[in-house]
């Protein structure tokens, strides 16, 4: 995905290091288990339980390398730099994508409102422009078909 | 895997690039149905079904961006380029270190022998000497536990 719409992105950016870190977060997320978005509970040690995700695999490696692992999750995560912008973009981006396609059926099921997807899908706009305006003709589509409350 | 083992590619590369192949190329083999490497009868005609499978869907794209892939994908089997060479090392490294791990179960239910699976592991060596000496040594150990016939 990374690949296919770099071209979009705010900034000229470094594909590789984008990639990497997209790679490296779904590690952590894997070991310290997905946190759905709109799960309110889970999410408030969601940032607790990454973090010693992050030391425990990163902390499998040799030193050095686990360094860089952690410094590429860490860039993903402060979402300050135009590479881990972008990779955000892309990572809220896709569920977007899939529930549009879909058709809304577990937004439905968990009464999710137009109000919770676009908090959750504005860090789309900080790294792609371009990106974010097909998410809100999605979410606008959405709310018209009933798929998310209003 | 690239990224972590890099440093173990017999050139210097593109690590970019490395990663790139390495995802198309699955995209591929999804398409047209991964191929059991010891089976003989559907690899005769694996090579037919993936060009079809990779016509098909980089077809899919703006044409730009089709060619893109289908040079990436067709450099990736051609193993000329040092990017291809260390990505197919990663490639047929990764199902002997998942054998190894799984005890050789597979093998001894396919009744594969050491022979196949130097012939299959071959190409490790043009990518990355290093690891192609490691795989050696779990060849020779999977001989030695009878987890491969000779």
């Amino acid at each position: 995905m990374a690949v296919t719409l770099v071209e979009y992105a705010n900034e000229s950016i470094d594909l590789a290091r984008t990639i990497q870190m997209l790679l490296v977060h779904d590690l952590v997320e894997i070991d310290a288990g997905d946190t759905y978005c709109h799960d309110a509970f889970a999410n408030q040690d969601k940032a607790e339980r990454e973090a010693k995700a992050a030391d425990r695999i990163f902390g499998l490696l040799p030193a050095e390398q686990g360094q860089n692992y952690y410094t590429l999750w860490k860039e993903f995560e402060d979402r300050e730099t135009p590479e881990a912008q972008f990779a955000n973009s892309l990572d809220r981006f896709l569920p977007l994508l899939q529930h549009t396609i879909a058709g809304g059926s577990r937004w439905q099921e968990h009464k999710i409102s137009k109000e919770q997807v676009m908090i959750r899908c504005r860090p789309i706009e900080d790294g792609s422009a371009v990106l974010w305006q097909q998410a809100e003709l999605m979410i606008q589509q959405a709310v018209k078909n009933g798929r998310l409350l209003t």
